[in-house]
């Protein structure tokens, strides 16, 4: 594993240079990402460029023995280009031209745009490329976060009317697909299908998908154009870092692209290890097998973009270091080298204070670092899957049914039951090839459509263990609910439907373990399928069907997570350990994090590593 | 009571039609509510109609032996219509038109989208008028849902100024009775009168209160002209249906429009049994004497448009079937047949799922309806009215003094307490005959005008019990406080005068009761009229009267249910059931609706009925 | 002290105006403040004005005897004003030029606003200035409120690249100061530095805090024009008066214009009798040395302007007055008169009701009015000085790093140590003269500059003992980071340094006192300091110093009001008195406020005063 750090040179005098960089070869470091919001440093104006500073820094990074990852700059254009070229500015559902400032204020669709930012993607990689320093790129910086990739400008709008015209090809077939006949929505052609924006009440749910999809294909394939340009000069990897607590866009499409799949690690983002881990493992499985998966931006102490901040304890970024590492990854860096001076996160903590003086977590990173090293711990090869496509979060973000609830809160009951089990888990799209699992994890599979049937039947007919979630098989890709009954496509297979569900916190309770139903509860009415749980409690579904299986499918109608770990501890004869507790068995060691006490060990040796 | 549904034949196959009615005759249903939404579908563009699917569903209906509710359309314009005279389209209080999309997005004011509304509602009623499966008219949906009474187009602008000038005649006039010499606010001409749109804070409540007005009145005159259409060509009963939670629309002045007045009863919005008997209430008494009360819409099963969209249980939907009968309805029409597959609605439960197999309501509802054939009770006859007028709504949103306080919060505790002690209500105008009652409840009947004060004096000289709960008598029609001391103009008949108010939930209590007071406090200052109650508890309120009367005129300055049920038990003499349970005491029998047990029974049988 | 009463005779009949003035004036009232939103009283048209009214208005208080303060009417133009020069009206944040209604809607940058305010102003004080009864001047009203200072205009624009071509006279200068290669934000020119409105995220904190900067500054430019003018034609003292809730324009600067600052006191806006305290010592301190501070609006009973409006039981308007007079006021007027009829405040208490009759207030009022006369008690003459800035809380509010958090909160644990310490307190500029005072408290004293930092060394230098509190000397004026170790400038005369900052509610405790470490908790690392106290309690910072001290230096990084009592008592040696006390220790007596009891006492002689 490879550990680095997000350096911006252009913010500090160059005097500081030699030194800081000797500092970071000598914790161990042997990566600098650099450039990332750098353009107006470069090209401070359309005809001058000034190159030197980055020369320099480059330099500085290759004489110490360091690489570089050098960041097309495109999250943040310049004043003067976007006082040139206004249309680069994104337009929000207000229909007003976003003002300058911030960041991510660009349209995705302009063409203007798209043609500054292969410009100068073009002059950036064709400058740097045959640097040896270089290590790999990063295209631009957190895509999709702020809801950027949602713009209501009019390049937009026509780019939308030509996606929906591609995809149904007739307006009779969109009309028919998305039922328009309610509420008298009919179009008369796609010019018509104006971008949804706030009116009197929600527009129809398959608008909505359709505009999500688009945008998130917008956002692709403005990297897209970037990543080309940098293929045809450079064979380093390529990648593009997502925040994932972001879903507007489809990670898994952009890791595509590269072949590396890179996030953003704040776990104070999310406030629970577990739904860390459930961040780590989606972006590794978005590398795919053979990619690569990197913490580009790793949390070096407190932040400053949450509404606490909370403080970060002694140990607590060994403990971080240690799960990126044994949720597999392959890279490392430290987001950011010194606190800011300047601008929008001078509260967001570095590993220097903006007095250059060395916070503790410059001597935590190197210890761990160094234990990392020995113990060297084995990449995960999980047993389980858990299908997640993005599609299906945008679904539920539009009909979440009850207020607040996301695809993400129904697949962290069965994620986190896995893990409790002690069970490495691959985070995978619905039609990748499953084969290689003995479980199949899908709570939340929202979409029914042909080639997920086929995927699921495939895994069946090899007798893997396809253990379905409430809310699952519910809509098609059009949005349009399943004709069939629930589980759409797969009640005859299963023996049962889906009549009923409770979206609300209750009293049920499911037996025969007295565990909580959840916030989502199916109700099942069986044929011909065999009852493993039944719902309990004060409530009238008390005694109905809760989970059900016919050979090797089952389908579990709650979303708790105990009663998950109840489930899956039954089905796969496993006991789980306690909470707080995140184990990871290897072949040569189990490594076990207590996120309480903030400590790592290993076993067989019982060795304390942190 | 006629029971019926609400279907929408152009969302479904043909080839499902004849089933799908014949099941509904075999459940027992007459009335099928349909083309609600349906423009698009029978007008797809400006010189194209397709009637045939219409023709044919109305002889599917026929031809079963049922009656259709036929709707004009004028909720939801085609987008083809919407693209040519985009003036329909209402405007925000941003100024902004809205864009297409949804439902309800147009301008009541607007003279294109009066002439369209006009000109499709002559085509259907010509085409239908005749054919004798009509059994009545609704005029288009939930007029002022969504807050779409109010719009801020330039015709609405222009309207307003007209409106006010009819009204005042002079900008002098307007001015004296808004007082606009507070914060320098003179007018110089109705033209400068501006609809009220966001600013730096409040607005003038004499404009806001103007506006609600007119925004109601423009409303009313948009359906009005509907109902003008339909009365030449059909003797049909015609109405069109409100969702009650809003008040924005007066549902009064619609009902008076074709003598039907009828709601939409979803329980599950203000999740009250309590609120759904008042909003019942409400209804039927804008229906007047001599006119019918319809729930055009019932909920069948769990709705899809709150924050929680609870269950529905076993029972539930039968004693909402019998709520509403026993309120003195004539006919229920379940919404909707059959649960969507497209559109903003398709989580909203229908008798049918999507894939067309029965919910647990079709037993439940046919069940019902025959305990209600067998028992066919009587209508409701009220010796008790509650005075009710939308404008004191309209002034206490505009002045809530407490966040949040609504002016039916304050109606509720008389009403609840009333029904607590069995007592049949009607709510009725302040100015309506109120010959008939022997007691009249006046809770935050808060505008005081020559006719309501005619009213009551005409109530208190027939020896009539008047009760007047808190803010009554305060501000006139123009929103100017009382001149006179509260309660303006009936002060000196009371005896007594307001002299403060405490407007929060506190400690103070009211005895001989040792009640709480209430969110609303009324304190009083008597000269000549006995003192039926004083407050009490820790409060400098303590022993201040809260209750006084003289003759057959009460005022009583609280608003806590608790100490209404105990006013109103004192005062008539009668003794309360336990919470949750309604009665309805009638020639034959006393029926009892238990709403947490979910039973309903009858004496002197005492036969258990659900 | 004087007294006296806000009136507004353009709402009332004449024929009321005698007797109305008379009931002051026997009350014991000498001012009556008139004219504050009159313009379209006395200017109805262009060229119309109508003066009789306000002569006959002014005749009448003159011969009761009274005196007049007389208030520009800029706070609310006419209708006709802002018809004819729509440029008046300020442009929001979104861009939109806003509606006319309510008040404060008008640009303070707007040369037709300039103009017309000059214009009215002029001719007011032409008319008036030679009137003996006018005893002082009124300029505008509650200038910043609504958010009133900041105006997104082309006019507002166009001074803001102006302000800021001055402050840094080459745009280079800007972007170093303000550090703009972060995020590529380097400017090319002044006018692309845009005013900023709402983006994808954030601005740049030193864009913001100028803009606050700008914002305050066009204000009080548009204030100071007034009283430029009424300075030529009156000798009569003039001031603007304040909410001090409000923080959007320095009072400081605006008490500075005239000599007076005043204040509008409202008890019930903030709720805490300690931040009452605060805000009428900061208005007292704005004043400055010979200054006189007025309390221009108090409250006489129930206000209408928050969410819950609590009523005001007998004996809290007497502690009010009591309170106001203990901390130093000339003058004290009760807003209003009589509760008005019309318009926005008819909720709003005053001394009568609408319907004219007394309430309870004038007793109380006239009794303590008595009181005072008799008791006639000293000013306050602190030896305890806090600084206080309004860029301090600028850069706050910009950077709460904990939502909600904000300067004031970080202010009143020390200030309220002190006041529970019995120790008058003078919130003074931080580089104002502290010579006259023996402690210095500094909280939250954000901005660190060459003139603050050679004001606290004088102040060390002779001694006195300053005490700084968390957050202080962080960033320099253009809102970038200390370059060295926090507290900027002052860690090596401190011998200590800031190392660690923890914002959030937390277990943390101070020891030896046991007490809560507070919301904000700086942590120090000290050389050459003695360490004061430490942190404690189940945390990780047990151990490490809380306050430390060097000579006559100290700082203290919690902001708990218990960890600052403890600390103030032992470093002064004095013992609080209990919680819900205000003590004021005169040379002849001590006067003691119960805020929980309602009582006001003075010793020696234990003379029950209320």
């Amino acid at each position: 594993m490879r550990f680095g750090v997000c350096w911006y040179p252009e913010q500090w005098p160059r005097s500081t240079w030699v030194d800081d960089v000797a500092l970071m070869a000598d914790i161990g470091f042997e990566l600098v990402r650099i450039g990332e919001f750098a353009w107006s440093s470069y090209q401070p104006s359309r005809n001058r460029f000034e190159w030197d500073w980055l020369d320099e820094a480059i330099d500085t990074i290759d004489n110490a023995g360091l690489s570089v990852v050098l960041c097309t700059p495109t999250a943040t254009p310049p004043v003067w280009l976007t006082n040139e070229r206004p249309d680069i500015l994104s337009v929000g559902s207000d229909g007003r031209r976003r003002p300058y400032g911030s960041r991510r204020h660009t349209c995705p669709t302009s063409s203007s745009y798209r043609d500054e930012a292969a410009r100068i993607t073009t002059t950036l990689v064709d400058r740097y490329s045959d640097r040896e320093a270089i290590a790999g790129w990063q295209v631009d910086n957190e895509i999709g976060n702020h809801d950027s990739a949602r713009c209501w400008c009019d390049q937009c709008q026509t780019a939308f009317s030509d996606w929906l015209s591609n995809r149904y090809e007739s307006i009779g077939a969109l009309n028919a697909a998305w039922g328009t006949a309610f509420w008298s929505q009919t179009y008369p052609d796609f010019d018509s299908v104006l971008l949804p924006a706030p009116t009197m009440t929600s527009h129809n749910p398959s608008l909505e998908l359709a505009h999500r999809q688009f945008a998130s294909d917008q956002m692709i394939g403005f990297v897209a154009e970037q990543f080309e340009i940098i293929k045809g000069r450079s064979d380093e990897p390529t990648t593009t870092n997502f925040y994932n607590e972001d879903t507007t866009v489809d990670q898994r499409a952009a890791a595509q692209l590269g072949g590396v799949a890179s996030m953003d690690n704040y776990p104070h983002g999310p406030s629970d290890p577990m739904v860390t881990a459930y961040l780590l493992d989606l972006t590794r499985g978005a590398a795919g097998p053979g990619g690569q998966a990197w913490v580009m931006e790793q949390q070096p102490g407190p932040i400053n973009w949450t509404d606490t901040n909370p403080p970060v304890p002694p140990g607590q970024l060994s403990v971080w270091m240690w799960q990126v590492a044994l949720h597999g990854y392959d890279a490392q860096l430290f987001f950011r080298w010194r606190a800011a001076r300047h601008g929008q996160e001078m509260y967001h903590s570095g590993l220097l204070r903006q007095d250059r003086s060395q916070t503790t977590a410059v001597v935590e990173i190197r210890d761990t670092m160094r234990q990392l090293a020995v113990a060297d711990p084995e990449k995960p090869n999980p047993r389980v899957a858990l299908l997640h496509a993005y599609v299906d979060s945008w679904a539920i973000d539009i009909n979440p049914h009850l207020a607040g609830l996301t695809h993400r809160s129904l697949q962290l009951g069965p994620y986190t039951a896995a893990r409790h089990l002690g069970l490495d888990v691959s985070i995978v799209d619905p039609t990748s090839d499953l084969a290689g699992f003995e479980v199949v994890l899908a709570p939340a599979l929202h979409l029914t459509t042909p080639e997920r049937l086929a995927s699921i039947a495939r895994a069946l007919d090899a007798g893997t263990l396809v253990i379905m979630g409430p809310r699952s098989l519910v809509i098609n890709e059009h949005h349009a609910w399943s004709e069939s009954p629930l589980p759409g496509g797969l009640s005859t297979r299963l023996g049962a439907r889906v009549v009923e569900h409770l979206s609300q916190p209750s009293s049920v309770l499911v037996d025969p373990w007295g565990s909580d139903a959840g916030i989502w509860t199916d109700v099942l009415d069986t044929d011909d399928a065999d009852v493993l749980a039944r719902y309990s409690g004060n409530s009238y579904l008390a005694g109905s069907p809760a989970a059900v299986q016919r050979e090797s499918l089952v389908y579990a109608g709650f979303s708790g997570g105990g009663s998950w770990l109840a489930l899956l501890s039954d089905l796969l004869d496993l006991s789980p350990h306690p909470p707080d507790i995140e184990t990871f068995d290897r072949v040569d060691a189990t490594y076990t994090i207590d996120h309480r006490k903030l400590t790592v060990e290993s076993t067989p040796t019982s060795q304390q590593l942190t």
